[in-house]
């Protein structure tokens, strides 16, 4: 079993906001992300893929054919995008690291096993300083 | 002469869209920078000064001063918000990088002779690919 | 379970040096890390800590809190100090990064099970060359 | 039980081309890493080191010694040569980054064992969007 | 007059070895980088252009049109080559970082003349600890 | 004309102190970086030399000379030491980044001469958030 991880970017608006509770339990909780004219990141995606070797290729995975993947499913629909507003895949979803990083999950365990590999890890990266990992339902 | 450079860091939504334009011409030129529901970017900001070395000190600036300043003059007033809404010194202005690194540099080059050192460079860094540095009106 | 991450940075000052052996010992294991008069590094702590997602927030923890837990309880008292004599809570220890790292760990793990979370793993860089990792007792 | 990385760098040329395979096949899975005249990378290897803690030294493992053990087995056979035609321990084998990291993997973790230590993962970077880790042959 | 920069990236073997040395010669100056099979890097090149910023768009050159240019007329010709074999522009010229710089120049200064902006510099990233800037013929 | 830089590295303790001050001045100018007991930083020294490139090698320098020179100049009497106490080219000079950036400009300047090139710029990273640039004595 060996372990590839592909890295793909995009940047996004967005707002932290609960459209339930009040504008200063919005602002308590959430602080400047909250600004109702949305702020945004610069994202960096890296999607950890697990598997076999192939002895013919060498790979776990066509790299290429990952990225191709990860663009098309993801990259496409969220890059320069407002995560609140404009990404299908998040209508109705607060879109903090945490759940945009099980979202994009979603979206591609099912397309990464039809390659014959398995997704391990979604690494979604927000700032230099936080980040967030999702490994699916597994108990860890 | 030495020169010392500060970093701050802000994240931001804006959108590149000319009013005066029709979608299309706007979509040719901007092409998805111009999204109608924005999107952001992580933005590092770098201030170069440059000044004698007070013997006292070793010091050009003071770090911690130009720090403050930095963010009182900039960072608060840009982070976490819309550089097409929210910012006060941006209004009328195509919050291009280039165009945000020179109302940066109106912003601090003032305060930062008043603390008896000379703004030298805003160097204003968009994504791992991209950045914009301006030097002031003198000829390079 | 969605793991989250957080950097704090701090500058600080050490060596290593076993009081209970001879210098040619000390100069043999630790090399030009037991210079008598210090040498020092800027440190990367990371924090990771895990949880289900809270669905009005879209958080495993509040990062803003996360990062006051770990100014307030780590930073404050290693910034800028000498890890050998004013830390109190690496008094009679050795301040090798792994030491370093599990002494972390005993600081933030009751604190931040108190927030709702779980500490997972404290990651401290040293240089860009070496790094440490711990993930409390668990037998991994 | 605490982790320690040790990160060394080593710069190479290789390509990926199957023999058993025409020209049309190997341009099709390789692209353009298949090109015969070769292309190369700068490759960042991180091997990570597991243990107890000396309490003598602080130290799960010497860095020291850890680096030198890098060096002298990986890095000099490695670092400004050709992986198809130069390396000893890469005879016979596709030098795809997985493989790579798994011949690496042969070569320490004996010696590692020898230093009173465990071979944890051996992480290979090849570009800045793409990386290798190697966890033997423990099921994970 | 505002500055701006955008990095491309390209993954390339070469060596340095001058055919009019002896063997030893070459060792002697070169060292490992003359390995007969070759050695490789990832490259970064940051091309800086610099003039007015049009009032229309905020831009000094439109960066996609630029990282189309930098791609056609540098990135196609020399990622997953041979520096010493595959490249045109560089037959017959010694593939070290600064001659490569140079050729890089010849090949866009003209371009991005014709977009009404000037080539103020080109910078190649050859490792971590190294890199070259050629400005062009002026006097500095 | 071309530029080449060469990085190497160092890490060492330093405290920023007058001692014509009184305490209270010595911890209202430098704060934190007063300690009495020292703290310390990683610090990346950036050498940049300029030169016509030797047609018989491609370079403007040999940078194994460089790396060299800039080792048993500076990094061997810096590295894992007391700027304040063990550096003799320090001696009774306050360890400020813009300081050591100058002494090191000193200490390089001739040699570099002697190896047939010009000493352009010293760059002294100090933190990921500050760095000092010395060109020498040249107007800029």
């Amino acid at each position: 079993m060996v372990f590839i991880t592909r890295r793909e970017r995009f940047n996004a608006a967005h707002k932290l906001y609960n459209a339930q509770w009040s504008e200063a339990q919005n602002a308590e909780v959430f602080g400047k992300c909250a600004n109702a004219n949305w702020h945004g990141h610069n994202f960096d995606l890296l999607v950890t893929v697990k598997g076999e070797v192939n002895p013919d290729t060498g790979f776990v995975i066509n790299l290429k054919g990952l990225s191709t993947l990860i663009r098309s499913r993801i990259i496409d629909r969220v890059d320069h995008t407002n995560l609140n507003l404009d990404v299908d895949f998040m209508q109705g979803i607060m879109p903090s690291t945490e759940n945009l990083a099980m979202a994009i999950w979603q979206q591609l365990e099912g397309e990464i096993a039809a390659m014959g590999a398995m997704l391990h890890c979604i690494k979604l990266v927000e700032t230099e300083n936080n980040y967030v990992e999702y490994y699916g339902d597994r108990v860890l």
